[in-house]
């Protein structure tokens, strides 16, 4: 775990606050400290033409425009173009505020939607996007500039069904493939609590609990990503919206769905992982019950037994007919003996009447297996 | 249940998102891995006859259409059928994505609903059904074509009741036939935890905690496929909706108390399988107590007589008349005995003393008889 | 318990879903296996007189009909009296099913509540009651036909107060007995907790925690119960129903009210039995602290004395002045007591040090007691 | 503790259900069975008067009364002013009603809110007070008679501020004073747990899980006192009443604003009273880990060193050169005590490597100490 | 930990009600006991000026003010001043009630807000704001004047932005520098947990369990800090609110979202905090299960060893061939420690079977290192 733990320390550096914002006024632009190169590019596309250009191309009559950027370093090149779009000054230096909750904004005819992109993980990994849908165009920033949105300029670039319909529908198709990436990630997640699931049955560890207990650390900052999308989509989805076209309300709704199905997928991770936890703990206290067993066992097996050989190696003066006649028998030795092996014996019963020895009381009942219904 | 765990993997590995899904098209079909051969029959029906035709027969006038559909092998076929009878795009690619959300939509002139029925378990399968209510016809998409619609056909054979009144009906007598199928699976799990309960009170065992584990699992899929139902039923009870005829809101409110009933039942288990938790851990705990009190009467019971006997069986000189007296005396070996069995009621004494033996201080107080009352 | 255990597992055998509803139409009556002969009777009432007649009586001038049947045996004649009454298709058939959500549906001119009523506890029985409010009718269904109207049918002959004034206010006084039944049933269930608080307090046993167990599982079955009586009973208090007259709001109202202060009363308990179940694994913890301690003194006190006892024990040529030179000396025995002494005495001193002996440190501080305020 | 559980079981016996009430008619009045005689005063002022008269007095006019009732054992003369006031049937039977869930009745002209007071604690004790405001008069009704309006008492004598302007005033500043003295009393209930929560860190005793559990079981019924004000307030606070002035409303605001706070601070301390749980099993938990070293550390230093001095007390025949020649060494003893002294050394070696002795292997961190920010 | 518990227990005094405040009249002025000396001066200025002033300077045609009061001492300045801005009685009492509920008054043409600001922790410290907005002004009330404004007192001093636009911008701004100051706390809190992870992975420590405690305790009060500020920015975000310029709803909004974000990251530290718990008491039963593993197999191991040494150290009389015939064995010796040594072996190969000693049945499994994804 030693090598996995950086990334997840370097997520947490970058959501610590930076200071120069506390006080600081909220339209100032402050890039974050490990920003990446800035890329823009702009997609201009119509029913019938796709073509990039680089930088944020002007508007081109009749057509649409896709304004694609990634990463923050250049803060000026990034706000030069979002201010050419029309972004307000606080709209502008929200973009370099890469831990916002969630949340779309509406402010005029512009929408604004901030959402989170899974990265990678466990440990988990994530970025802040921020889409833009506008007059004729639709503008994307993201921190890495990562694969998320290939698929959907495949789709652009061979211009089948509605992608270049409206940049509603582009806006709606990034966040679609954002929340699409989700799922494959929640799966992992699912997996590796199997596979601990099967190692704690196999045999307990104490290394499992940091384990357990770093999963539930990325399940509940999935859920902080995650929550708040209901009120995120929510604007998109009602009926008195001017920005989003009609027909595209069930699309929206579709988004809002697929959001609720990923948060209820972490809901359900988290239970059971609470669940492990209590399975650990199980296994751990039987797993002591055992080893308390076995030293029971031996303990009270062999201290009558080494009672009664100490008894025979007291030294008693012989003379007396009084002291310890036993060891002048004939067959004192085996009578010792003897008496050493009735002790054991009782003792073992008393080990099987309390079914620590042998076959116990009755087979543990499992849960039915379904018969023919 | 090593054989029983095969059906539960299916399961998840069919929850496992198809990668082509991502960034994908919302309307592209994509078939599940493990699709079943499709079958499509019609009825035709109207209040005196009832006939079955093969494949998704069109409209005949006056009478009503319940197109049925079972396995989504052939999504060519599925498809054709479904835009046949006006069902968007979109609607149409969801009938292939089969762990949706259960949730009503209503598109113009059209009522899709999606619900999870139960095909068996403990370990849960389920899998999604798809319901379409439209002018003049229903439509059911089934994954399996399993047994569920059986009685609601055979009381459309017979004619009886309001089953051919209207396909509204006809759409409430199909969920209302799903939603009945998860009370007696619920009661199976219901049985299960009670099985446990009895092992645990009889006998305490490791196996146990992973029993409750997995059926925690399997109630929390089942709070998954239930808890949707209040959203994706409420829309068919509004007094607004001109989709369903006045006459039948009572029938759709009933609906919505049946599922509220199953999640009670589901919450309720839940609780209860928690308790169970408790009560194992209190019987790990316990027992532990039990083992740790048999090896300590045990030792203090022997270790201090051992310790006599250790003392008499020193070698000091016999010359100095300091040294061991005792060895010299007449009665000297049933001194020592009865110093050791002094010892030994001190113990025993002892323990009696805090309820280590015998009958304790009280008996424990259960609940109540009710008496009369 | 054994004995206990059967109503209990009745009650559980009745909740058990009848196999034949599934699928089947929702106005099928299906009588419950268990259910107990039918009688019916109508109160013929008004201002001035009272008159008991058998079976469902017609209809008087100028009077009221508390229509009043108990046991469900006899289907056909429960439904024709029903139906006579008005009563719909569905309605009827509801009252067959005995283990419904408590819940109000208001058709046309009627109004029809279900509840469950208490019949005994712990363990916990209760039973479903269907009460029907019509023009100038109450109706009221019970499955046992226990005493629970007595005190209202002594009210209705007596005619003292407004019992005669109008069929919503028997029917409101119907409710009302019955929830007052519930409030002696708790009182019961926190004298039991009382009793095994004080117990575990006493001296902690393991079969308390199947009792606490028993105890939660009956408070979450009350729970189920209860909770859903908040969505019942409002339809009755709200203000715009024509079927309850405008003075009865108060009444309604408080209905309200006692059906709130039942459920704090099992949330309470149900938070009061979790904490039953920590302070009794409190206790288990702690009574195993106290055997350890008992192990550990005994043992850690002999052990040492019994090395120097084996020491002493040794064979070894004595020919030699560096072999066992002790065994010699004049106090040699002596010599080995002390050391044997000073040993014991050194491990006392650690365990009055650590507390484990003697007064301890400090007196634990309980909660203060109130002076004066 | 011993005594202090009396006035908490007298608390319980009071809130036993009267089984009179079971089916009785809604107003009738019983008289609860520890009521504290009656004393029936009317406070008649006016901007420049105050007086006090013996019983309900009768209105005087233009000026206001405050009739105060405290101890119910006087249920007609209670019932007599009551009426006299104008209050329905229903309305007065519930004062006798002394566990009612807080709660405002809007009845024509009257405003009636019922709240529970705190008496003192722990163990909790309180009581109802029922308070209702009419066209030129405030009621209040106590069962014991308490100081707890005094102040206001003063207030009204001297005249100050807006206290003799309006009965709504007057009535806004009893529930004011009831609420104020809830606050104290969670500050008592904060201690305790301070004082538990330093004894646990100092030497935890079973007796403190008893204790814990007492102060959640009176923060559980604080809750239950405190939370249905919610409602209870509301009305008092909204805009369309007509029976509060409106130049009230911030006062009333107020007032939910200090029911919230006293409603937080008992979440709060449920909380903390958890913690307090966790912190007493952690304790528990430790101390059994630091017994099972002491005994694992004796145990496995001297069980080697005494099978070493058992071995050489062996009484083999020294004739054959192959049996225990040890014996015959001329340094066999001290070989004997080195061998024991090299078994002893390492186990210490092994218990210093897993920390067990001496300083372990790194300070425990404890949260930073605030360096200047 | 010693010097840190002063603050808080200074921080607890002070939430202490002061007793003369029950039953007193609601605008009674009540100053704190520990009230710092006041600082009473205001900044008037215009879109090109800006200016200091001490005590509350009286109105300037065209220019606004922000009065800063700092320190509750002098109660009479403080309340002349407020009254001089309009504040009710009410409002300015409540400036003196130093533990309110955050919350937003709207009174006539004032604004009054009351949040809480972070001083520092952990252990966490922290004052009650009081800010108003009015016509023309805006006013600030902290407990310690201590550095929180400083930074936008340098903007006001600069000039830039919008800062001296409108009274409500500077508003604004005030309550968006507290905001901002809560989040490096939080990643304070974050810190030290991240510590106390590290620590209880490394080796488990009692007091840790105390620090976790005093970190809960801290996140609940900041909970309670921060949840009402839900309720008490609501009414600046409001679209009817004519006291906020609508250009500044986003600024508004703004606000919440970072009072929600503050609260996302509470939660999560408290659930985490949860699981460090789990974590130690999993890494307290681990530490136990060692310890045992150790004692049971020093134990185990010597005790028959020992026993075997006990019997052959009997004195049987060698006369009888019966008697120990082993000690007359030319191999005696040898034999019996090969038995000795037998009974070792088969011991040590049963702690390995069960995985006890050595490499045990498979290394636990990691949640997934992330590849190329
Ligand atoms: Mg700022
Ligand atoms: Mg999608
Ligand atoms: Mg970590
Ligand atoms: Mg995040
Ligand atoms: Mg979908
Ligand atoms: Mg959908
Ligand atoms: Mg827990
Ligand atoms: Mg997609
Ligand atoms: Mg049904
Ligand atoms: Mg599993
Ligand atoms: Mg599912
Ligand atoms: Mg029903
Ligand atoms: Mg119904
Ligand atoms: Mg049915
Ligand atoms: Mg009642
Ligand atoms: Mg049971
Ligand atoms: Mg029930
Ligand atoms: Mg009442
Ligand atoms: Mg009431
Ligand atoms: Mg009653
Ligand atoms: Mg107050
Ligand atoms: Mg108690
Ligand atoms: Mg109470
Ligand atoms: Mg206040
Ligand atoms: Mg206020
Ligand atoms: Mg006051
Ligand atoms: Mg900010
Ligand atoms: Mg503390
Ligand atoms: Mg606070
Ligand atoms: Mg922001
Ligand atoms: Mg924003």
């Amino acid at each position: 775990m030693a090598r996995a733990h950086s990334p997840n320390t370097q997520a947490r550096r970058r959501r610590r606050i930076d200071p120069r914002r506390i006080g600081a006024s909220p339209v100032a632009i402050l890039t974050p400290p490990d920003a990446r190169p800035t890329r823009i590019r702009t997609h201009v596309y119509d029913g019938a033409h796709h073509e990039i250009r680089e930088g944020c191309a002007p508007p081109v009559e009749g057509a649409f425009r896709w304004v694609e950027i990634a990463g923050l370093a250049d803060a000026d090149a990034i706000a030069a173009a979002a201010r050419a779009l029309g972004l307000s000054d606080l709209a502008v230096a929200e973009i370099f505020q890469t831990d916002q909750r969630p949340q779309t904004e509406i402010d005029g005819a512009l929408v604004q939607t901030f959402i989170r992109a899974p990265l990678g993980g466990p440990p988990l990994a994530g970025e802040q996007l921020c889409l833009v849908l506008g007059p004729g165009f639709a503008l994307s920033v993201s921190e890495s500039g990562h694969e998320l949105f290939a698929p959907v300029l495949r789709r652009l670039e061979a211009g089948t069904g509605r992608i270049r319909s409206d940049p509603a529908y582009l806006f709606y198709a990034l966040i679609d493939a954002t929340l699409d990436a989700w799922f494959p990630l929640l799966e992992r997640y699912g997996d590796a609590m199997e596979r601990i699931e099967e190692a704690i049955l196999r045999s307990p560890d104490h290394g499992m609990i940091g384990d357990i207990h770093q999963l539930r650390r990325d399940l509940l900052n999935m859920r902080r990503a995650l929550w708040p999308l209901r009120d995120a989509l929510a604007p998109l989805t009602r009926e008195d919206s001017d920005r989003i076209p009609p027909w595209m309300r069930p699309y929206m709704r579709d988004l809002s769905d697929h959001a609720f199905q990923a948060l209820d997928m972490v809901e359900l991770y988290r239970e059971v992982s609470q669940g492990l936890i209590d399975l650990h703990m199980s296994a751990l206290s039987n797993r002591m019950n055992e080893v308390m067993k076995v030293l029971t066992i031996i303990a009270t097996l062999f201290i009558p037994m080494t009672f009664i050989a100490g008894v025979y190696g007291m030294n008693f003066d012989r003379a007396s007919p009084w002291n310890m006649p036993e060891l002048g028998w004939r067959y004192g030795y085996p009578f010792a003996l003897g008496l050493m092996g009735a002790s054991a014996a009782a003792m073992i019963w008393l080990f099987r009447r309390h079914g620590w020895l042998g076959g116990g009381k009755g087979a543990p009942p499992g849960p039915d297996k379904p018969t023919g219904d």
